[in-house]
Parts: structure tokens; sequence; C-alpha cells
């Protein structure tokens, strides 16, 4: 949930002390228009601001409707000075949640080619601030959320598996979880990946594997069915379609929340 | 600045209600070093996340410095699950940070192909939440921050010159504005371009012009050396050399802060 | 984590605007002390205090641990002014924390008179503003944390079932899961627990039922290895032990955290 | 008074980033009941975080109002996932409010079988976050808030008599407060009780003394009319009344708000 | 007290998003001076400000020491930018502070020439934001607080009196009143002033009253000796002495805060 | 822009933790009047406080009109205690700010009598946390804001020349300005004049000058006929006019904003 506080933050920072240039007279209507095709998301926010500003919003796109040049995305009517200073931010939030949604629809429709079922996941690599903006936008683009934040699920990294070892650091966290917190247990050879599994790993995550390491690592897994595959680490869109067509459950990618570009928006008013 | 209150809120975030990985006994020391080359932001605001846990900065480079795969950025020590408590934040920013500041450096290297002196600025299109941070990577870059805010400069827009007239808009906030602050004026023809400097506009804003359309408005500026004359509106990587070239004093391009990818950075504790 | 921000609205909320009493000049040492047996938590909370007002914490015992009647329990020194003014909100957040775990720990060990692996968890049933201080000071006291959020695991509710019927409702979130999330679907009857567990339920939640019927509930799930149950719903410490013997895997209680007595606690300076 | 800045703490501390379960279609009614009896108290705050969230409250009862199992406390309407959304944080409000409420009232009740007008007073104890929701739960179970925070109402207590004497720290404290300001002072002998009221005491807390020496005491008061005497100090419901048919005029017991169990509320939606 | 929440907050506001100007390299040393003779006050808040930013603060006048012109206040040192950055909003606070304190000094002094014990103190007419800071200066200048919020002491006022009668509204309060909570009762005719200490005030405040009025008053008040009188209304520096000669025990002025001009404070650095 | 956080703030300060004496039944109405003469604002401010509480503001005048004794400013409608509870910070924002709006206008009007166009501007010398509400009084009085924050506007101060030189300081800052910022240069001898416009300064500061000085300084910027000339240091209401005569563009002085006394405001509600 987008709150208040947040977007008064945001408002404050994009107004300053004393703006004088949105002081219009009168009502004026608005419009969120796409100048390129993707697929929204953040909409719920940018309505907020407008909301929090005392704007109407009277209509408003689904999140995860796709999108062509020319869509409207979101109307707003009010005091012209109120959707003024709006505007910014709303068209900021919108155009930066869509680029997500849009990047991460455009990777699941790569993946799509060689897997009906791979799961596209975003991981912890978020805007400070955006995290849960971010992570709703990669589901409204097709995407998994991953974990959201620490607490949601354990991750058995490579540190720990240097302290306590592979089994031992597994059972440490076993004892530690909540029955309501999944275990994702990261191997860096093949060879690990059974023992993940046998030490009890919800899931596997094959860390900076080739496709071809990743298929064999795979083949040690077919005993474990409860347990899932993860692939992780340097995947690119380019790469996707092979990580998916090797087998894994889930591909989980950084860039789809800190390195998409932002859909091209435009907010137009009445007067424009 | 970034305050303790944005830290707090940012490793709540990312921490949640129970994380029990981090909790690993022990002393460490850890290093953010880049994966690709790039020029580097955001390294205090990463190094404020540490010491706001505690954790002590031993070395940091100075933003805006140019790097290679492979160089350190940034080094800590201390508890170690303060260290990988911070990590993840603190590589966030200084990802994003340096993303901006990298693609920022990339478009004043093309433009510098066509002019020794033409500014590349940012726009108010950034992150909520993360509008300085963003303001000062672009700098790190070797651009200019444009208007930090509302208050800072007044734009008077195509809504205003609608309503009131061109000559009448700029005296309207003349009159309303600051000595302490500029006056930028948006004319989307070249016709315009001398009145709005006749008028009293410090800038001259050519919006959605083409580069023949800028030579055209700037050949009717040469009467007013006071006034700067900028160009933005669709402006890309591939383009911006030719409005260098058209010699506009200023180019503005959203891109700069909403679609940079981050920069490729990696934190390597002493176990990993 | 306790945030600063936290413990300034504690302070704030405790000095209010002049504050004359705790001006005592010099300095002073201080010890946090058991006026009866229990469980500890919430001592790291209550340290953060201390260090907020730069008080130094001397000594500090692990959460989790027993104590008796006369422990010492944390201890301080700085400033007298500084140890004075933190003293209060540093016991009510121990005494409250520390009651948590203590009637957790009770819990635990009369479920354990029947059971050796039996969860005893708490719910969402917390004190707004503390669930984090709480959950960990149920984990403190043996327990479970159960979800921490709504964001954490899928509790699919009487009123999901309602409207979708009960494997359309586990279906409908099935979808809607990220692959990182269990599922925990509430039922009412036992005939209905098989069918949540065929539907892909990770958890079983038993809701209201009397250990009798949780015992049915329990034989008709013999098929469905991989899913836990759960009981919940009027369990006390009177009655955690019949539960505990039908043979579910957890059973979770809001009253370890919305009833449980402070542990009594006192705290004591030099001069006293 | 409750704030939108608590309610949207609260609010994200229990829905987190990604909630799926509560986006139910439609609208729907609620109602906040009693499972069993008691005195009400904080429904404005459970009022308030619905309104929070743009439900409608169409009813509400009036704080310390006795209820009965089956009562209803609160009705809402609204769309059903802002209603879901509200609900978990009103319930612990207000069961946790009226848990305090109806605590207070038992023991008031107690004491009245000895004495029409002894004051059951709270004390500082309080969770930390909520000292105002809980003062006023005390107050709407028949209760005395005693001072709400430092600022209220200078206490003299033991570590200032060790440094400066009873009536050197009287005398101190007098000079340093506002006419606006009463001062407690806390002693801990029957022969200290009249020395503390010579010395100008507007309150006389006698600190746990048994029943028989609190008489002694109060016998030692009688020619300080003007001087309310307050006992202290390990009073429970058993021994209450003993406090009272002593002839105290304040009895105060930090348990009132940090060992009240919850009262039992629950939530029923309309599908429920 | 004064949080770093706070500091924050007043930092982000002086800075802004990107400032240039104090980035200079090295340590200095800070002193703040006084430019004018007076009384200060808000040292503690200007030496938090300076703390906040990790700059030492190497001596401080205790709050309340009168000063003359040249006199040094504080004294800092620390790396010269954020000495720089600290520097405005610690003299705004000193000099904001100090103006309060001198400006009661010298109406105390005034007062001090008809009465040797009559109390000056301020109302709640305080600069939002800053309630604690000004009436802790009120007090550094020989001042009263008075009541510091409403819930501190109760004030009895015409349109409670307008809706229940003199004695219905005393009543009505008294019985709402924590035994910790004095009451202040308004009264606007000398006649009423027996009749609200008879009711059972704690302190009459004879509401502008001309001297004479007041005096009148006092004679009818004679009977009452454990009742207050305090006047207020309309006071100024020229007439105070008239108010302290007819005999009241507090004279309230809202102009102490809200009107006193800030004393002429200078901050000096090494360089300078 | 006033925030909610930021009345949350103001209410809860006047509130504390449990205040009786507004819980009046029923409707009221209220009015803002002036107690005497003066030019209002700050009017936005008292209105957000009322609307947060959810009055309904009825009427307001226009910020920035001058009004006479008895003039109504405001008048809201709404439940009883929140228009009691609003009232007291309402008008402490509304007479502090029309305070600073009257002290600017009589100042103005002084620097008239010498100069058509002169402007009156303040300094950053305002009270911590209301920064733009003290700008915005001063632009209501027909003053001007001067800098709103350090990224406003660049001043090159003594302390920078001392390092780095005239020429140096001002060629080190329009380097790391951005095109959007102007150049403040201070300089304290009438030659020194030149030299900073020479160097590029949008405005020379004359700081501390005599208006003799300062007309000496005038008299050697006459070849530059770009820059502004502002004096500033130690100007008072009975020298503006001078240095107004004298010729400057801009007269400073910091006394606008931190030593205006309040405008005496008074509220009414329907039973007063």
């Amino acid at each position: 949930m987008i709150t208040d506080a947040q977007i008064e933050r945001w408002l404050r920072e994009d107004v300053g002390h004393h703006d004088v240039t949105n002081h219009v007279p009168g009502e004026t209507t608005g419009e969120l228009v796409a100048k390129e095709a993707g697929v929204v998301a953040g909409l719920e926010a940018a309505a907020a601001v407008f909301e929090y500003l005392g704007v109407t919003v009277t209509d408003r796109l689904e999140t995860g409707t796709r999108v062509d040049e020319g869509d409207e995305l979101l109307a707003v009517e009010g005091e012209a000075r109120d959707v003024l200073r709006g505007e910014r931010v709303a068209v900021n939030l919108a155009g930066h949640a869509s680029g997500i949604a849009t990047r991460t629809n455009r990777v699941v429709a790569e993946a799509r080619t060689e897997s009906d079922d791979v799961r596209i996941a975003a991981t912890r690599k978020t805007t400070p601030g955006l995290r849960g903006l971010e992570k709703r936008a990669v589901v409204a683009g097709g995407g998994d959320t991953h974990r959201l934040d620490l607490s949601h699920m354990i991750m058995v990294k490579d540190n720990h598996i240097a302290e306590m070892g592979l089994e031992g650091a597994v059972e440490h966290f076993r004892e530690r979880a909540s029955f309501a917190t999944k275990l994702d247990v990261e191997v860096e050879t093949a060879a690990d990946a059974p023992r993940a599994a046998e030490a009890g790993a919800d899931i596997v995550l094959l860390d900076n594997m080739s496709p071809a390491e990743t298929r064999e690592a795979l083949s040690l897994l077919t005993d474990y069915e409860g347990a899932l595959a993860e692939a992780s680490g340097g995947i690119t869109l380019e790469t996707v379609a092979d990580y998916a067509a090797a087998g894994v459950d889930v591909i989980s990618m950084g860039s789809l929340t800190h390195s998409a570009p932002a859909l091209d928006l435009s907010f137009q008013t009445a007067s424009d």
C-alpha cells in the first residue's frame, strides 16, 4: 500500500517551499496517456497522489493491462492547481512501475517460447523506498515477486555454507524458521544441488550456472519432486529462454527492477 | 543529504519483522566492487547506511570517479550481522546512482563530439523519494541538475501561455518571482523564441523541435546574449550530438534519471 | 529491528515538553533485575533505548534466557539524567516482551507433555506498533512466529471459501501466490481437511475444532504427508496438551501476544 | 488522539509489501462483536482505522459502555477489500483497550466494596506507542489516568531524596515546578509521610507499604487536609480492597495497563 | 527534548537537494557569539544540531545565563562542511529561544519592582513545532511554563461556563480530571472569582480585567487561601507591574512566546 | 505546502495524551477575527488544520489582504469538539504568519518613500520547521523570498573568498552551479563590488555597509547592468529608506522573519 506519508514526502520533494507556477485558477481535467506500447502498473499509486490532493480519479485502467501508444491510463478532474501539483509525481510513479511491468512482460514472453510454466521472478535489488510498488509491478507484468523482504523466505547463502557446511546451514535455519517460511538454498555446483534438496530445501537455487550446468543439476534433482529449482545470476533477456528450456521452475533477475527503462507516459490537461 | 529517517525506512522495508539469516557472529570486512566499467555515485548514501548500523567505512572513492571492472568502490568493517544487514540497501543505492552517473557521462561524451560547453541536464522526471540522490548522480556524471524542484526555477509552460499569452505569462511570473529565481520559458515554434527572450526569459526552452528547427530558433536569438537556449523533448543518445551541434546551451533529458540501467556492483564479504 | 524513529516516539510520549525530575548531575550505573522467574526477551530493544540516549550497555543477557527472581538482565552506565530518562521505556519494553516469552514458554512446556515437536505459534493478534518485538518474543519463549504479516503467507479464509468454494479459492490464490509463499487453508469440518490438502494447501488449519474433531480431521489427512496440520481457535493453556496429543503439527494462539501479563522487572540505579 | 501517521504505521506493519488475500471485489458490511462480557474502550481508534481506509462507520458504542457476549460494538460498511484490510488492526486496538477498561473496572468494583471514592489509577507502565490509548482506556473503566507523562506531574522519588534529603528535594522541585504542576512525593516509612506533607507535597505516595503501615501513615497525615494520600507498589486485585479500607485517596497499579488480558472480540463481515 | 527526527527535518528544510557551497575541505572551529546583551536559551537544541552532524561541542553556556555583547555561548569543532551545514539552523534555534528568554527576563524584572514572588507565565500561544523549546526558554528567562498542553491542566473557559454554568462546569471537570491535574477557572467579573474558588478551582483566572478590577476580585478571594489568582489578557511590559502590585500570584502573557524578537547572535568560524 | 504530517505533529504537541476540555457536544461555527490592523498570511495553513479535523472552512480572506480591527479572516463550521481542538494551532499559525506579513508590509512602505521598485527580501533566518510558511508570509506582505534554501541560489561568502580569493571563488562556484541557479557574491568593500560583477556575479551583496559606502559601491557598478545590487546587514525599519534611496535593487533583512511580533488575532465560537 502507498501511504499518505509517502505521498507527502514525494510532493514536498518536488514542490519545495514556494511554488508560484501552479496557482492556476479554476477546474480542469487531465489524462495520463501512453506514448508507447507496454504493460501498465503503478496506477493505484498515481491515483493515490491525486486523491491526496483532493482531485477525483474518474477512470483508471486495471494494473497489468497492455496498452498501445495513445491509450488513456488514468483520467482525473479537480482544481487546476491541485491537478498540476500532482502531475509530475504521479507520472514518475506510473512511468517507473509501468517500465518494470513492461520489461517483465517481455522477459516472460521470451521465456514462454521454451516453457509454459517457468516463473520469472524479481529479487531484492529494488529501489530503496519503492519495494512494494516495484514488486507489484513485476506481478502486473506476469512475473513473480520472489521474497518480499529478508523475513519472508530464508535464503541460505554462500557465507552461511562457508561457515556451517551445506547440511549444517540448512539444519541451522530449518530449526530457526517458522513453519510458515520456506527455505531457498543457494548452490554453486551441480553436485551440491541434490545435497541441498536432501537436507530439506524447499527451493534449490542454482547460482551463476551456465544452461548446461543447470541441466546437469536438474538431472540430479529428479528424485526430489517437492523441491523447486531456481536459476539466478547474470541471466539476460537474451539467455532467459535457454534457462527456461533447461527446465527450471523459477528464473530470478535483478534487472527486472533495477534496470528497466521507464514507460513513456504523458499527462495532458484540458488546456494543453 | 541522506537522513537517518530515510535509512531506517529503507532498512525496515528490506528486513521485515523477523530476519534470522543475518545473525552471523563475529566481525567481518566487506567491499563494494564494480562488475563493469562506469562512473560512480551514491557512495555517500551507501556509506551512510553502513554507518547508521555502526559499521566503519574504511575507504571510499570520490563521487564521479571512473571505475573499471574489479575496482573497489567502498570498504567497510564491523560486526558481521550489521555488515550483512546493510549490504543490500547500500548496493541498491550505489548501483542505481552509479547507473545514472554512467549514463549521464556517456551522453555528455557524445555531446562533446560537437560542443565543448553544452550542458547535459536532468529533469524533474526522477524516482519519488530519491530526487537529491539522482540529481547529485547526474552531476557526478558531468551533467547539470536543472531545476531541483518547482520552487527553484520558474518554468513558464504551454498551459500558462494558453491562458495568458506568451508576453502576459512571462510578465505574470516575473512579478511573482524572487530576484533569486530564474525564468525558463517554453516555446514550441522558432518564431516564439525571440518573443520569449524579449519578454525577459533567462532561458528559452525550445520544446520538441527538430535539430533544424532548433537552429532556426537559435538564429532568431542572436540579439539576446543574456538568454540561454535549452533544447528538450525526445532527445536520445543517438540525437544528442545533433542538438549540441546546433549550438544550444543546455540539452535536458528525462532518460538520464528515469531510464538508466543500474551499474552492476557486487558486495563481497571476507567469507565469500 | 527497532529504529531510532520508534525510540524517539516512545521517549517523547513519556517525557512530554518539560521534565525537570531527571536533571540529576553526575554519572550513574543501573541494572534491570527480575522480580519473578521467567524467560527474557526485548532486551535488544531496551538496550537500544539506552544507547540512543548515549548510555553504555555494559552487560546483557541473551534473548530467551530463563531467569529467576533477582537475576540481572541488563546493566548500563552513563550520565544519570540519560539513564533515568530511558529507564521507564526500557523497562516497559522488556517487561512486555519478557511477559510474552514467559507465557509462550509455559504453553510450550505444557504441550511438550504430549508431543515432542508440536509448534506453538502466535497469530497476527499483536499490539499495533510492536509486531516485530512481540513475534521475536514468542521465538524467545520457544514458540513459532507464524506469519509475520499478510504478505508473508497466504491464509485462505472462510470468506474466500464462501465466495469461490474451497477448491476454487485455493486455486485462485495458488495462481496469485509467489513460489516463495506458502498457503494455509482454513477448514471448519474434518471432511474439508483432505479437500484442502488435495487442492494444494501447504498447511491445513483446523479451525475451532474440539480435540476429538481434530483427531478425526488428522485421520483423513494421513495420505497428505507434505501438508502440515494446524489447530487454532479458543485453545488455552488448559487445553493445549489435548491438541498436542491429537497430533497436529502447529497450535496457534492469539493469547500468547495479546493477553500475556508483563514479567515483573525492576530498574535499580546506583543511588537506589 | 490517534493520528493518520500512527494508523499508517500500523497498517503497513500488518499488510507488508504484497498482500493478495484482501482483493475481494464489491462492498460489504462488518460488525465488531463481543465474545465475552466487559467494558469497551479504543473504539475511536478502531473507527479511525476504518475511516482512514475510506470505510464508513455506521454505528459505535460509547467508550466505557458495559457489554455482554454477543453485543455489537461497532458497525461499518464499505469496499470489501478496505474492510478486510482494516479489520485486524481495528480488532487488536479495541481488544487491547477494552481489556484494560475491563480489568480496571473490575479493580474499581473491588475497591468500591470498601470505599466510595478511592481512585484507582494507572502508572507510566504502559505499552510504548500506546500511552494515550491505554490511559483513556483506564478512564473508560472508571479509573484515573495518574500522570500522563514526566512533565504532567512531578514525582519526587527515592533517588532525589537520597541526594537532597526529603525536605530539600521537595523544595528543589517546588522551585522548579510550574504553578500548574502538582508534586507527588514518595515516602517509604509512615514517619516520612507527615514530613512530605509539611514540606508541601500535593500528594504523598506511600510506597510499598502493607495495609497496616498504610493506616499508620494515614493517621500521621490527619493534620494535612490539603494533601492526598496515594498507595502504590505490589497492590493486586486481591489486596486492593484492604488499601481502600485503609482510607487512601488513590491506589495506583501498573498491572491495569501492562498485564490486562485482551477482551475477546470478533469481527464479522457479511459473508462470514 | 529535541529529537533527531526534528533536526533532520530542519536541516533538510534548509539544505534542499543539492547544496554546493558547504563542501569546504578540512576541519574548522566555530563560535556562537552574542551581538547584544540578553539571556540565553536553546543552546541544547543548537548543540544537538551540531552533534547530529558529527561536530563536537567543546563548550556551552548554561541555559538561563545572562550574556553581554561579545560573549561566547557555544563552541564547536569538526569537519568544515558539517560545521557550515549546521550553522544556520543552530543560530536560528538559539536566537529564537534566547529572544524569548530575554523578553521573559525583562518582564520578570519589571514585575519584580512590585512583587517578590509573582510568577510570569507563558501560554499555549507558541510556535507550532517548538512548544517545548519555547516553554523551556521561558523558564530560562525566569518565567513559568504555565500548562504545557491541553492535557496538563484543565482550563474551564467561557464556552464551558456558558453551557453548564460556573459551578456546573467546575463540577463537570472536577469529576473528569485526574487527581494529578489542576483546574484553572476563567472568570470575567470580580463577583465570579469567589464562586470559582468555592466551587473548587485550584487557580482562578481573572480574565481581561483592569488592575482595579483585579484588586477587587482579589479582595473577594481572601477567604480562599488554597486557590491561586492569575491575571491574563492584554497585559504588556508597560502594565505588568500594575498587576503585580495588585497582588496576583501569576500573570500570563502570550507575547512572551509569540512576539519576542530574536536575540542577535552570530556564528563565526575560524576562517571568518 | 502544509502537509498532514505537520498538522498531526502540531496537534499532538498541543493536545497531549488525554484532553477532556474539548469534548463539547453538538455543532458550532467559529470565526478568526483581527484584533488589530495588519496584513494577513498563513490562512491556508490555518484552514488546513481545520480541514484535517473534518471542519468545513466556509470563508477565507486572500493571503496578503489588509485588514482592520474587527475584520473576519476565516470562518468555519463543524463538530464543536473539532473546532475547539483546532483553534489554538490555527490561531498560532495565522497570527505568526500575519505578523511577518504585516512587518514586511510596513518595511516595504517605508522603502517606497524613496524607491518605487526596491525589493525587500527575507533571509534564511527563519523559524526551524516553518521556512515555507514564513517565506510565503513575506511575499504576502509585499516582500521577496530571497533564496528558499541552500540549493536555491549560491551565495559566495567571506569564508569562501578567504580561501579561494574573490575571482577564484566565483569561478569555483560558477563551474559547480547549474545553469538554473544564480550566484550572489558577498563583498565587504566598495572596491570589491565591481570585481564581483566582473567575475560573473548575478547579484552583488554589499554586506554591512553604511548608506554612504553603499552609494560608493553602486557608483562602481554602473558598467554592470546585468548584475543586481543587494544591501544587507543590520538594516532596520529606521534605516531602510536610506538604503532604498541609495539605489540598491534588493534590501534583505532577517528581522522580517525572526523578530516580527504576532498579529493579534482572536478566534470566536458561536457560544462565546
